[in-house]
């Protein structure tokens, strides 16, 4: 168990995509539960992880459940953010077997994904542990799932960056190019926002960062910084500004990237390509 | 190019998820563009493979824009199906520039996902040429995103298991142990099935094989066998059935579990632990 | 009551379609009731039929009251499947009285509709009983009700015949004229088939049913087929392959039908011009 | 033709239903189709009648292939409205094989529907002429259909009674029992009604009949009245309100009714029990 | 406390609204509460007016509460209806602190605005006390929340005009100009309507009235008629038709208006300029 | 005309909150216009504003024209920004004369609306011209309008808040309530706060204002301060934060408070109270 204390969203957020996922899967019925199991036979089964890993999204696979059985009863063993082992029991769940079989596939879906993720990132924290700097995803999100994403990455101990394009200013290369210069791209986005909008630019050389620091921006997103220019553009930086490295960081090259004094690390890797953790729902012999 | 046709779904089945998408992205507004860019400034920008693979959802990047931007043209170069190098141009947008800036992450969502599930699928369904097995997906997917990750696959070359819990009748180990024996089982699921739906036995070794054979199902589905016994169960089978290989299938197991003979080769990896293809947005130089 | 146990479709599949029927019939108000009858007046009042017949979708009625009233309290005497004379009832409700008027007219309209579809089914079951033959329906449901509408049927003692257009391949007349003869658009079907879907053929004459059980199909539409031809058809076959008898098949005259010895009977009758059964909703007297 | 001119309702309202409808019965693919025709094959068919009836929905059924083919081309030979012989060609469409063939079942089952509803309306009307009565609908409509079904009714030449609860005040047998007596219902509901309102009231016999009329209510509706008592109805009434006639209208008893000079006939059995005229969608030979 | 008894609308008629606004009001998240109140503290706060006015939406916003936290808990001290003070509390929550803070815009966005509209109607209806006359706003609605907003003038004592477009027939100057002449438009709209169907006509002068009370129509609207024009207008009408004044009818001028013994004043100034109620959530002391 | 380009949010956005609208307005048809005019007459039309205004969300309701008629063809005189006198003509369209009065209520809903924020948005603004303050709206917006309430305040000038609870952290007096003491509070929301979120505290005194300042955040909200604490509040910061006048400001209070040298005033008043615009659609004369 950590120390991380990731509020799940509530379920007015994602009961509709729930609900969508279990219409996706069902269609019209379950024709193999239905011809197989009795009517109003109950069970008992358990949600298991078959590899270790940081548990994600054990609420959505037991609503999945209950969704279908509004009688079943769950116990949760090792719920979000705790870590397991394989062969750890997440959950207990007692419903009626028809239901428990028609709600396996899409809680397992749910759970798998969101964990994955959050072994990642929770691997990813730990390489850089000690540095001082930060973990977060982009916005390379599988549509429709963002929140939940953003949600395992926090449950891994990573922090979120922009949850969409109107939460923060992010001037990249192509508003650069369109503007003329990152001088006057940082000067229009300080005039157009908000009071309370950050605005993060990225840069692509040290001449770039200077321009950004001279202007005064709240974050810096280093580009695909080799090492020697991170280390550099953080002495530079000196503290003025938040630096964020980004491009190409994959968990094997994070510690060394941290290393280099950066206050940010982004990952897209984190929700693009993890790799879904092995769940299963195994079944009590009768 | 392959010579695989896989139709692409018609829109009115993905319109309102690229919609979410765009609103779940977007939010409000596209700070960013908005206060760097001027209004009705047209762009041309190219979405570009960084990485050799198979191109899939490229239309619904094409519509990102053009739901942004109703006047954008497109030209396409090298449309789902195709198989590209690192650096090839996939198409080619003029569009207004904010459209296209508030447009590009959403497109690159999907576009990179679905290639990244055609490109491994792909590579499967190479590495088992000759050998006159099929590759298909699970009904691991994405929730919500079925409908597309099930035609990435077909544009991948593969085929597609079961839509969903109502297209067919896959008894499984927990329907068994609930049923009392896998004969019963399957006699039930005879009885039930409607006139046109195939049923699928899992087994676990070969005695439930030989039952399965003898009560003549369709599709019998070998679970974590090893290689000898995927060999002796297409020996014993000789044709009387459709032989599924499932479980643990790697893209690297996968030709030698088709060499043993096995119809069909089941991968839940396909859809759930893909990574996504590297594409971009090149804006054009100004 | 029969010995039929159709699994009714869990709540998550149709509460979006009772509520928006609520919605349209509702609009802002029940002017009528808010007139009437007192704030908080509680009141009793059974679900009657009118007629002979059987009942389904009794649960929809029931929950259409307790999503105006979520303190009503039902109470069950003849349930989806059960057979029940005129004057039968069927559920005693109490409720308060407003939201039991205000629900009334469409819990009516679908336990009306669906009884209805179930006790024309019941009814051609009967007349073929000891045929052998099965009773299905065919897509000519109404366009947002399939869901239910097989469900009755199922209540009604039938089977299902294809869900939509994802879950078999029904070659017909309109495709093999597009495909120039039966025996190509049958190895077409073949090739492109998912290993999990049932293939089948509508014939128009004996002689592509000759075609159709040389290629192998699973399952033959005998399209239109006169009784002597329908007989021909099942000699010739010889159980090998599924006969379906389809085209202008009315209840009466289904027994004879059934007697040609074909496997199932496909009415769209069914579903598309049964009468709705005559049930009310009637208050306690005070 | 008729001199009727309904307005065919605007798209805004029936677009998300046709939607939801192709969605039902496509799911995720055409399975048929893609298997058996070329990609981009045009093709030309007809929107066909097999019996004589009156044309309602065909505007649906059309923008059914148009939202699965925007490049289709439609013909309109006999649109809403038109009473046409069997055999008659409704309208002609160019478009994608494929397009037409998924399209074809979603807009057969609109049309078949509607149509039959507003063929059996035209009869029941016709078998009227002269009377002066007009004949209406009930609520007793198909959930989620209402707007269109109402809808085939005027095509049919009929007017339309109360769209839902909110748009006039029917005071019925149940609302007399709360509230004591017809009297007190009747002042409670002027008392609370809107001055846009129109109140009508439900009587059982005579003497309500004549309570009714001294409270000067607008519309009486006579609830199973026998002819000789909507005789004497009408003849009490003398046109001081309008006088509908309700309970068991078959098409045959109808002529009988009107005869007796009440001003409205309403049938249930219009939306409720109506046949679908059989329509279907002929693929013109190669 | 009046004796108005206004039923809210059922919550099936709502509910998405208010799911809607919340998920508008959080996107992914409260960062703040998350941030600073532990997980899992209870907390209870007051809904307070802080002016005097009468309450309108109170219910909504103690389920906006209970859509974030299921286990809060409730106590109504002044609900929708009643006539309260400055510092009057609504009713006391007991709930879940970060889901109070959550729920608490969303909710007091609800109630501030119907409460206002609620306060504004009882006034006018206060100032007219005695005339016999009836308040009604009109169809200038906020988009989406015409349901709530048509109850909240009920609850301050007024009635409802049309509730839509199809629930009344109301002849306009634009209708009288494009049917050219106000008699013909008349005579149209009863040849077209329903049985249950209220007519009214908006007249621009006393010759126009002369017109529409000549053919008999249920209710005269009187637009921008000045004070001795409305008297004239009564006088002439004497009791044949409901009389509606509108046109500029602020709250100041409504008493004079009334009292030229028209039937109906009707403001659209309610429902679209009147001021929301200033309410809020006080947190009780730690 | 201004200086302002606020760009119109793009219609993916409020597409459907238009089509919503419409459908409310609607019901199942126009009564009244389907029986006074005849069908595919065209007619010519003009939005007009009845008073001196700033215009906003024009392209809606031009938008809910096209939505009925999708041939309709409009030319804009004034659009989203211009200021207008009393009868300007904001734009001309020629449609279906149906088509026209159906969509005619819900255009000047919207249009009447934000408008409405606009013209007193901009009059705030100009009031405190010179000032350097800026005006921005709050999160008391009408249920489902917020992303088009925000756009008209930026079409009048002002600068927006936060758009919602997560994109930004806004410290107020219940958090701080519940935290203990502000200064716990910011040192927690600095802990939990993602790199690109700006944190403001909401202080009520001097002495809370010089510990914000110390723990060094960004924003800094003033509530209800009176002139001269402003004006000490600015003195003291000099700087070092941006500082937001909250709290009862009215327009006609907006210039002393902004003289006081505070960087933001927000108005809840803007959105919660300003009246519509009063505008109209002129039908041209036959």
């Amino acid at each position: 168990m950590t120390d991380i204390d990731p509020q799940p969203p509530p379920k007015v957020l994602w009961r509709d995509l729930l609900h969508a996922a279990l219409q996706e899967d069902l269609g019209f019925r379950d024709l193999t539960s239905e011809a197989l199991v009795g009517d109003g036979v109950e069970t008992v089964a358990s949600f298991v992880s078959r590899e270790p890993g940081r548990v994600a999204g054990l609420e959505i696979a037991l609503e999945a459940v209950r969704t279908l059985d509004d009688r079943s009863v769950a116990e949760t063993l090792a719920g979000d953010g705790e870590d397991v082992d394989a062969g750890a029991v997440l959950a207990r769940v007692r419903a009626d077997a028809r239901a428990l079989l028609a709600a396996e596939r899409v809680g397992l879906n749910f759970l798998g994904r969101l964990s994955g993720i959050a072994t990642a990132t929770r691997n990813v924290v730990r390489s850089i542990e000690g540095s001082g700097a930060r973990v977060v995803e982009t916005r390379k999100t599988t549509p429709g799932l963002r929140l939940l994403e953003k949600y395992a990455v926090r449950v891994g101990g990573g922090f979120n960056h922009r949850y969409r394009l109107d939460d923060a200013i992010l001037i990249k290369d192509n508003h650069i190019a369109l503007c003329g210069d990152v001088r006057e791209a940082i000067r229009r986005a300080r005039a157009a926002a908000g009071h309370t909008v950050c605005i993060e630019v990225e840069v692509e050389d040290l001449d770039q960062l200077e321009i950004a620091l001279a202007e005064g921006v709240d974050v810096i997103l280093l580009d695909n910084f080799d090492l020697p220019a991170l280390e550099e553009a953080v002495r530079r930086t000196a503290g003025r500004a938040v630096l964020e490295a980004s491009g190409g960081i994959t968990p094997e090259r994070a510690a060394a990237v941290a290393a280099t004094g950066v206050d940010v690390l982004s990952l897209g890797w984190l929700t693009q390509s993890a790799p879904a953790l092995d769940v299963s729902l195994d079944f009590q012999a009768a």
